[in-house]
């Protein structure tokens, strides 16, 4: 089975986005709330909008199942309080469990969290465990994503490893659900969102957790950095020379436990390089489809974010990488799938 | 002629360490002002900074001349105001500058710039420009260290492509120096500095540039981006995905005319990345030493930072990349080693 660990609704419906639009002005202009109620999109509408998208692009490429979760990007943990995340990521999480009760078999939820940055931060970990709860017992998701600046381009929250999150650590261990880090939108005109905040948010988290002991107090938490884990298969030696330098474990025994990095690279050589300098039972396929990238490659003709073509045309991915590992991170998926 | 484009002075005799936190105390606490000339460094104890550190390490390696500059992390750009940062980067400039004639042909100087978040931004880069023109016209330095984010670490400056950083890139242009693209330290906990926030820099410039039109007005401006371009080249198909995308030139036309990255990549699997995806003429030999990782490999032996080692070990690489690229885009350095 080839499983897809990383996929966004970026196709969905245009009245969510207008929905969300209608909720971001009417609290920043009276401070007034819109009911999730509100929103409207019918059966027809997600069909064709996952029909003749990600549902296409599986078929095409021969994939098997997709861990679905909302717009990265459009979480924009920044607007508005937590009430206004808690809103949007219940309404987004409702939409993505209507695809994956459209399509059964093919789609497997996971989650937005009601992150806030600043001083509601702490409540908003509060809510985003019970939101968890939420998705996984009542929508049958089985991951979600966790986003490390909430302030949206500005870094001013803690490092994930701080004690802040671990109200949702002990959740995520309970429910036997793994987190993929995943920044949203940049609003910093000095950080591009996709190809700078992405891979920066993913090598930022994997310092944090390198230089922390955050797996010693969680060593059955599981993260999964994407986007090939930004910069750091590329900088292993820099990572593994830290560790050294600063008397730490080494990076198998600090980190590779617990983390993962998908396949979310865009050409062959990088791909390569991730496959080999990261062990193979580290590595979970994704696509990141259609998300950051969606030109046709003039090199290849398909798609850049046809990883499934790079890591076929390699030939030394397992099965492992293709679907057996995204098995195992995400313990609730088999059951899922039944 | 094996040229080492990126080496900082973090082996300083510490009477220099000692005037920036007095300056700094002084400033916080009083406002008041320490002297540069309060500062005194004999030659011995300059000479035996260098002679144990960099120049053994040239040596032993066989590299001819490191482009030398200060310690780009204790540039530390946000704190006291404009005048802190300019009497900093004299004194630091100034310690360089001995440093190059106490061993000429070995070290050749590249300038730290007085720059200032925030508000002072604009009246900095004022400083920038006469400090840059003080440093080579009157000190012979051939390049310069330019911090995309002088707030270290919440990213609160425009992007490089901002019309507040041209008068820094017209004296550039005029005086035919690069700049290397360096963030100083990061006092974001979010943000760890060599692994992170360094790698991140170098990534979130790249695209700065990608999105912009600041070589359509300043041709023959050249910016080195340290660190192996941090993600970029692991992810090259991502950047050349999203030009197409965004209807944007291919790299080659819009970036690799006026973009460098330099060698330090501290493994084999990641040197052989850089070299495979990124032409020859836009490699810069580099080891960044001493610096950010000072442990040596268990798997080679030799340093994490003997890039040379790494280089000479593939094979591939072209007498450009050792030392005649960097001829060509330090346009003053043959003057300077004669």
């Amino acid at each position: 089975m080839i499983i897809d660990c990383h996929g966004h609704f970026t196709t969905a419906p245009p009245a969510l986005g207008r929905w969300r639009q209608r909720q971001i002005e009417a609290f920043e202009s009276t401070g007034a709330r819109v009911s999730p109620g509100e929103l409207s999109i019918g059966d027809d509408e997600i069909r064709a909008a996952i029909e003749n998208g990600q549902l296409k692009l599986q078929r095409e490429r021969g994939t098997d199942v997709t861990i679905f979760s909302p717009g990265a990007g459009k979480m924009a943990h920044h607007y508005g309080d937590e009430r206004t995340s808690l809103d949007w990521s219940r309404v987004s999480n409702d939409l993505i469990a209507r695809v994956c009760g459209l399509f059964p078999g093919r789609f497997v939820g996971a989650c937005q969290l009601p992150q806030s940055p600043g001083d509601a931060l702490p409540a908003s970990i509060g809510n985003s465990v019970a939101e968890l709860e939420r998705c996984v017992e009542e929508l049958g998701f089985v991951g979600c994503l966790l986003n490390p600046d909430p302030s949206d381009g500005h870094w001013q929250a803690p490092p994930l490893t701080d004690r802040v999150y671990y109200p949702l650590y002990e959740k995520l261990v309970e429910l036997d659900v793994p987190a993929m880090i995943h920044v949203a939108m940049s609003r910093n005109p000095a950080l591009q969102g996709t190809c700078a905040h992405y891979l920066n948010g993913d090598t930022a988290v994997f310092m944090q957790l390198c230089m922390s002991d955050l797996f010693v107090d969680f060593p059955t938490l599981k993260l999964i950095i994407p986007h090939g884990g930004g910069a750091v298969p590329y900088h292993w030696g820099r990572y593994r020379g830290f560790m050294i330098d600063q008397g730490r474990p080494p990076l198998e025994e600090a980190v590779l436990n617990n983390v993962f990095f998908d396949t979310c690279v865009y050409h062959r050589r990088g791909m390569e390089l991730l496959l080999d300098v990261i062990p193979q039972r580290n590595i979970l396929f994704a696509s990141e489809m259609i998300g950051a990238v969606r030109a046709v490659d003039p090199e290849t003709g398909r798609r850049f974010d046809d990883t499934k073509y790079v890591l076929d045309s390699i030939g030394t991915a397992t099965e492992a990488i293709y679907g057996g590992n995204a098995l195992r991170v995400f313990g609730r998926l088999e059951g899922a799938l039944k």
